[in-house]
């Protein structure tokens, strides 16, 4: 048995605490795969935190500089696990730069500086590691970077977003408004009580950034990513689109078409029999289309103490094995192209609309009128019975057409007639 | 870039013709990856093969001695793809001692002869990779084997032949009986024309003896696996799962209680909303509960040329990163445990049992006191109209019961009774 590997924490919350579990019970298996044992000997914590009872259990030490962490020369990697960018960004490149490994969970940190925080790890010859980032207990990371490596993806969907995952199936099995499916949400502990990040779509954005650079090796900015989210999402669409055979759910995607990429984020319709329909409640899957295996998904908890616990041990493992080894400072994913991006005439997709409309003679005519103009042809249509102050609800599924054709439907919508636009979304599928 | 990395194909059939494929068609990528050329050069046909049409398209040379390959100095590493056990087994066991390492997609030989193998690779300090024998196109092995070994596996459950998988899917949906069910899938070449091994739960099984190495650490024999599989399943049986809200499906399982597994194949019905139960024609699935992670999933395809040849691509460029670090030798596997079985009276589950007794007054109470003799609870009854001839059809699900419970209550109801017992089947849940 070689010496301890130690390891130093910069926050001890519930991941942190999640990662002194999953060393402690799996301590046994650890130590037979590594050939050493794995310590956390020290946490930093904030002066004002209290966590006495915690040190003394996991018998470690707590301490309130960085210095005490990353100046410790028996220790060789770091744990960021404080969360938003500072100081965990500044703290991060300070370990690096002392010649530290660093693992880390930080999605909003990776997805807006991933690209500098890898190339200081590189220079500094040492590991950055973050499968938990993404999907949390899910090695999808992993899974793309080695087992895809011989294969060339050209679609990455995921539910990566647990929140709205869980509001979305309430409001779909449960028949629950929007407002409802938060409120439960927030009730149980996933939804946190500003919600932004998670219904808005920003947090699985920061994921789709990361994932795009796994899968297609290219680097894009979160203003490269378009995003809609889910508020006040409709329970009457919702309804509708399952009448018609779909699932509403919070999808990011990343598309390769020639060389170029579009990612987004936004509300789609997946067909029902879909993979990806059947993921309930906080759940998370990432679906992936490839050439070589065709389609795969891979499915777990996207969130919680100890599946992201788990996957930040599993970094861990991997870089004592480099050490051991000797074959430190590659880099978590070593895939790089130019980046580019599909233009939006080229981005096609089939689209929900759902429209209110007076209820006279001729107002279909002239909706139809607009889509035959713009070349977009209809696939399904269902208009509800006359409703309140006489005005019919209409809901339309469209052929495949760019995002360009769209904007202008849109557009010729709001000038041309006295429809209102009530919402619209894309439909997955050929 | 550096030298070509060269690499020997033993048999060319449909997946040997993929692994040609992925290396042409993904060519850029993974030389990018592994920073040189990977190139198969020779491959070993029969001499009555007439392959000189696609030696011509990818440039390879077509040889009939095994020596031709394993002598050439050239080649650092051979894929087996020719199946079945000899003379491949003699075949990877002459290359790993002639220096070559090995890729292999041959579940049958890994199951029964992998232990050998392994250890003659380690002794030969080669390496020996089969991500492609455990559901074709799921990188399950290598996930299990590095992002699963900082968690604590308690169950692996497989849908891992897609065949079986196929032929359920069309009984549950379109309703057709076993013979339609099999004749379909034979037409569409999911089915070979002897399906034995497929219905009868021997491929499934071959798996699971691979997956329970990987994911306990223990190493057991076919013999130690309880294999049932699906030939003859009785169309009704799956129809009235189906209305109780569940979905009957060749499951692999290996469960681990204490520090002993129980390693199963068998029909087994599956709650409606249990991810696996989703998992529709043939589709392979692999499902994991363990004490970090909790429940995670991967799916994908579990056949098909590509599919198989991606993931033996994959194997092929981790073993050229090896060789370039310096770092090869290491087992695809390094977990073992002393391999221990759970006994029968210690394996409990719910039961599903189809009965078919005459439609007289006391009947049900004769299988009411076997049942209660036992110690075994009721918690679903379906009685039937009475069918032909005076006889009435009862489905039962009881509660959790042993193994050795179910084998008492199968022999009281054969001695004691003038029921028939059509069917019995393991129902997962608590």
């Amino acid at each position: 048995m070689e010496k301890p590997v130690k390891v130093g924490l910069l926050g001890l919350g519930v991941v942190g605490t999640g990662v002194l579990e999953i060393l402690a019970d799996h301590q046994e298996k650890i130590e037979k795969s590594i050939g050493c044992p794995l310590t956390v000997t020290k946490a930093l914590i904030r002066p004002t935190e209290d966590k006495d009872e915690m040190a003394k259990k996991y018998n470690l030490q707590l301490v309130h500089e960085l210095t005490d962490i990353i100046e410790d020369p028996e220790i060789d990697i770091v744990v960021e696990v404080m969360g938003r960018i500072e100081p965990a960004k500044t703290f991060i490149a300070e370990a690096l730069k002392a010649g530290k490994h660093v693992v880390t969970a930080n999605k909003d940190l990776l997805a807006q500086h991933g690209s500098e925080l890898a190339s200081l790890a590189h220079e500094q010859k040492r590991n950055l590691y973050y499968e938990a980032s993404v999907a949390g207990g899910i090695p999808i990371l992993r899974t793309i970077a080695n087992s895809l490596a011989a294969d060339d993806i050209q679609e990455v969907l995921g539910i990566v977003n647990g929140t709205t995952n869980y509001m979305l199936t309430k409001m779909v099995t449960e028949q629950l408004d929007y407002d409802t499916a938060l409120k439960q949400a927030q009730e149980l502990g996933f939804a946190e009580s500003d919600p932004t990040n998670d219904v808005d779509g920003i947090d699985a954005a920061y994921k789709m950034v990361i994932l795009s650079k796994f899968a297609f090796g290219m680097t894009i900015n979160m203003d490269q990513v378009k995003v809609k989210g889910i508020r006040g999402l409709s329970g009457n669409d919702v309804t509708v689109a399952d009448q018609l055979g779909y699932t509403v759910k919070l999808i990011g995607s990343t598309v390769k078409q020639g060389d170029s990429i579009a990612a987004e984020v936004g509300p789609v319709l997946v067909p029902s029999d879909h993979p990806l329909a059947s993921i309930h409640n906080e759940f998370n899957a990432v679906f992936v289309k490839s050439s070589g295996i065709g389609e795969s998904m891979y499915y777990g908890p996207g969130a919680g103490s100890r599946p992201t616990a788990t996957s930040i041990v599993a970094d861990l493992m991997t870089i004592v094995n480099k050490i051991q080894l000797g074959t430190i400072g590659h880099r978590f994913s070593e895939y790089t192209q130019p980046t580019k991006l599909t233009p939006p005439e080229e981005i096609v997709s089939k689209y929900f609309l759902s429209l209110k409309m007076p209820d006279e003679t001729g107002q279909f005519l002239q909706l139809a009128e607009i889509m035959a103009k713009a070349g977009a042809g209809l696939e399904q249509v269902v208009q509800e019975k006359a409703q309140v102050e006489n005005h019919a609800r209409v809901v339309v599924i469209t052929h495949k057409m760019s995002e360009t054709t769209m904007s202008q439907i849109q557009k010729d919508i709001a000038e041309k007639t006295n429809f209102e636009l009530l919402s619209t979304m894309k439909v997955m599928g050929e």
